[in-house]
């Protein structure tokens, strides 16, 4: 027999996850909700798959150090070296090279899975969270970008922020490379922790990212003959206001750079869409290795509360890890805790129901099976019964009904199975009614 | 830089477990549907939990051994043991127990959590599966029951099995304890040994069964003093033919054992309700040991398949390892692999519906912002919109919409965007009309 362990056992969940007890549940059903009618009014199709994952399928991108640090990685006793998934992009790429050849493109996708993260938990930082995946995949044209940034922007507004209340900053990493490779011809190495640097910009001061910037060109002398001049000009650049002055600073050419190109049609179409809160980011650099386009970012725009709430943006090469031909692929990722934030901030959260339409409550125990037959032909009626067979005082049970906050009762007692005629009432008015 | 695997990488799922394409989405969701409405309609609210839990959770009532080889286990960085959660039962009496205080009772609460087992895959046995878990807390007659029964009944009917394609069948602990305790005065080993024999039964011959019975029995001596007669006893009363043959059996005592007289009152409730294909069952044991009560299972008589297909029952001691005072508890378990076997078996699985409502057919590049404007407008009254920007031939894009089952197209060419009216095309009837 198993050890009794009475009196010893915790009620906390594991560290770092969330327990949805009916009232949370009910919040992250109304955000699930908001994710699936939105992908759906888009012409989007839900898929899935186990949390369970290859550690390969992570080591492939992201290399062997995170997968062992930053996940939940086990070997199995089939010495399958298995990961929780830390983000759904891998699995859907996985997904869509299995069936490239059968698919009618482009195809639409979306996903809710919860994702696991090994890190210390914090506000906002939990070990486990959902995260609404929608991608595009087999368009090259920027038409891709403006449909997922439409859906970006309706999720946003179904969250319940106004178009002043937020901001779509999108980038483009043919851009990001076309600067720091070209315009500036850095070193891989110094492009690279630039890059990095641009990336943690919102969080430094200014002047410590200044020093910064004029240390990394000073270290590029072999390549950059005059750093300090040439530090001025970058920075000059990376502070351009809005996308106009920014091209401005630019080498003047015949044709305009593709990524540039990019960004002013993207701009153009969202205008036209009538999404006016769209603005270019120069410095916009999210951190995923995989995008190789347009990146885009959804801000909060509340003073007290100004960050990133999700993104995304255009990532061409990913299927290339199954040994597959680029299928060209645009999609982000907008996760539940933020989304809870959100709506908490806007005032939007969900009213919470009642768990019934009417609680039919027994007077009388030997009235239960005239009671449960009667419950049941309401429910063939689509109404959702709740059944109150305590032993309780009719009060009680009208004031639990209440508590629960299920607006109608009909009292079921000798009466009522006399005569077979019910009275349903509403608590909140105190009407009557036959039923 | 990570190493480059292209080539390398497989597009398999890890074993056992499950990728859900559209195709298969669309049927999980129906399953899942299904739950969720039919729980609701008893005024159930829903609760989820993370799939981490304290590997001290499963150790308490199951041992170590089992949590060790059956499940997945592993040690996090911070030397906390942590399982893949195997069943959802030991969670839910958790989170009760966590605010038992608090809560009103009845609690009736649902979820349908993913679980995860760890065993060799085979037909209907996967690693991974989705199961609605339903229970009632803080009831202690049998209208607890008679409501699990009533919504495990309208669940499986809801697969599309009438009648007379199933049977639940019921049985109660503590019959089986007074059978093989105190009827037939067995040692605790012998009682335990001959619980799981029945449990068994079903697998194995007849004659097998016989013959190992009579070696429990012969093995009891110490306790029974005429093994052979009495395992004939026994034999004679395990093969009644109903419940009223099965207590002719039993020695008749004034007032009726109280398992006896619940089986009863629950079949005679359910026959109340027009729930006529319940019987008793007195070789139904139910591998769990936290049942108390009430067990039953319901199984599909289809003469192919002729199989458990979900149960439950009472389990007045789970918080108990809480170190809580006890709260009874009804509840049952379903599995969506079986489910959609039913569907699948019983002609109901969900007819594949096309992810819009309208495909929208662009003619020409320069014309897609009308048409994402379109899009969108039509998307605000309710429509699923799917907009075709690929560079394809207009009869290409037709044919794509009606293969993925777009039932109706709306073409964007120089004409709509100069006149602004649109026509609706009905693919199958070829029908037109102005939108």
């Amino acid at each position: 027999m198993p050890e009794n362990k009475a009196k010893k056992l915790s009620t906390d969940s594991y560290k770092g996850v969330r327990d949805f007890f009916p009232e949370d549940m009910a919040i992250q059903n109304a955000i699930f909700d908001i994710w699936r009618v939105t992908a759906r009014k888009f012409g989007y199709e839900q898929y899935d798959a186990s949390v369970l994952e290859p550690a390969d399928l992570y080591k492939a991108k992201t290399g062997e150090e995170i997968v062992n640090e930053q996940t939940y990685t086990f070997i199995d006793r089939g010495d399958r070296q298995v990961t929780l998934r830390p983000e759904m992009t891998p699995t859907v790429a996985r997904m869509i090279a299995a069936r490239k050849r059968e698919l009618i493109y482009p195809v639409r996708w979306f996903s809710m899975p919860n994702l696991f993260r090994y890190e210390q938990p914090q506000r906002g930082r939990v070990r486990e969270h959902w995260q609404l995946n929608v991608d595009i995949f087999g368009v090259e044209s920027i038409n891709a970008e403006v449909e997922i940034l439409n859906i970006a922007y309706d999720i946003t507004r179904a969250y319940g922020l106004k178009d002043t209340d937020f901001e779509i900053r999108i980038n483009n990493r043919k851009i990001v490379n076309y600067i720091l490779h070209e315009v500036f011809p850095l070193s891989d190495e110094a492009a690279h922790k630039l890059g990095k640097l641009i990336d943690k910009k919102n969080k430094m001061k200014a002047e410590a990212f200044d020093i910064t910037v004029r240390e990394i060109f000073q270290d590029s002398k072999a390549s950059i003959p005059d750093p300090d001049v040439t530090a001025d000009k970058f920075l000059t650049l990376l502070n351009s206001k809005n996308f106009e002055e920014f091209t401005s600073h630019l080498p003047q050419t015949k044709e305009e750079h593709e990524g540039l190109k990019e960004v002013r049609a993207v701009l153009a179409a969202l205008e036209k869409l009538g999404i006016t809160n769209a603005r270019f980011d120069q410095t916009l650099m999210r951190g995923f290795d995989y995008y190789t386009g347009t990146i885009f970012e959804v801000y909060d725009l509340n003073a007290a509360n100004n960050r990133s709430v999700f993104g995304g943006g255009r990532y061409d090469d990913l299927l290339a890890i199954f040994g597959n031909e680029k299928v060209p692929a645009v999609g982000f990722g907008a996760g539940d805790v933020v989304a809870r934030d959100l709506m908490e901030t806007y005032g939007n959260l969900p009213k919470q129901t009642g768990p019934a339409d009417i609680a039919l409550l027994i007077v009388g125990e030997e009235n239960a099976p005239f009671a449960f037959e009667k419950a049941q032909e309401l429910r063939e009626k689509g109404l959702r019964i709740s059944v109150d067979f305590s032993l309780k005082k009719t009060g009680d049970k009208v004031s639990n009904a209440s508590k629960r906050g299920i607006p109608k009762i009909i009292v079921i007692g000798d009466d009522e199975v006399k005569t077979g005629t019910l009275k349903v009432k509403n608590l909140s008015t105190g009407e009557e009614s036959m039923l």
